[in-house]
């Protein structure tokens, strides 16, 4: 497969604000795709010969990513700012370096504090399903709790 | 393959000096297995429904990995200090958030710098062939090359 894997970049250096040599900042998602808010994506690694995929996503103050499920699993490891993140019915906050791991099939969504960014990496298997969107009984059930309520709210 | 990975934990926090909660600091390889110097290993992501691990590696100042080679890939972060690597007849400088791609069969090493660690993640496919060493022949092709030497050499 390596036809499709030419002129591999050995190195490519870092630049200001979280930004890489060779790496486009893209729109997270397609607009109206799905509701999210003031979200970029870079893609650092990916490669036919890999068989995960690894991706900087940054969230601008008060923006957060699309609330949604699928098979496929995340690990995150947050590299910049702060925020909370929704994994299931929990709330937990982030900081630099921490771990998140999003199990199969669990709602998740990641939120940006107001007065800062929230940066992170995450991994993902190449070969992956589309993210499914809560229907109106699956959001019902998770406004029924309060932690996850205030967090949906924006806090 | 759910059963192999029970009892995930959503978020393990970051500890200071680049540790992890839930995360040990393991030697870099068996002793004696191969020359190495000064080097800790962390897995952080490893798990049998992704297809990719991310490990964390640590380079003790004036330390270094194996000289080595192998059929799959690696792509690296670094997150910590400073050094450089070599990358086939090349020898990079390394800051952090640089990115660097091995591809197969390039022979490759890791070296911090005399004064300060260098820490990097490392994303490798799940399934993985094992490292081959260098030969007296390999070594001498090396070593012919003057930045090369100068890097085998630790500066």
């Amino acid at each position: 497969m390596t036809e499709e894997t030419s002129a591999v970049m050995p190195l490519r250096k870092a630049a200001p604000s979280f930004a890489w040599e060779g790496v486009d900042r893209l729109p997270y998602k397609e607009a109206d795709a799905a509701p999210f808010k003031a979200i970029s994506r870079q893609t650092l690694f990916s490669d036919a010969r890999l068989n995960g995929e690894l991706r900087y996503f940054e969230i601008e103050p008060g923006g957060f990513s699309t609330l949604e499920r699928h098979a496929h699993m995340h690990a995150v490891m947050i590299l910049r700012g702060g925020g909370h993140c929704l994994i299931g019915a929990s709330v937990h906050e982030l900081s630099p370096r921490d771990l998140v791991t999003i199990e199969p099939w669990t709602w998740h969504q990641f939120r940006a504090r107001r007065e800062e960014p929230l940066g992170f990496l995450c991994l993902v298997n190449s070969a992956r399903d589309k993210p499914q969107l809560p229907n109106a009984e699956d959001l019902a059930l998770l406004w029924a709790t309060p932690a996850v309520a205030q967090f949906l709210d924006g806090f």
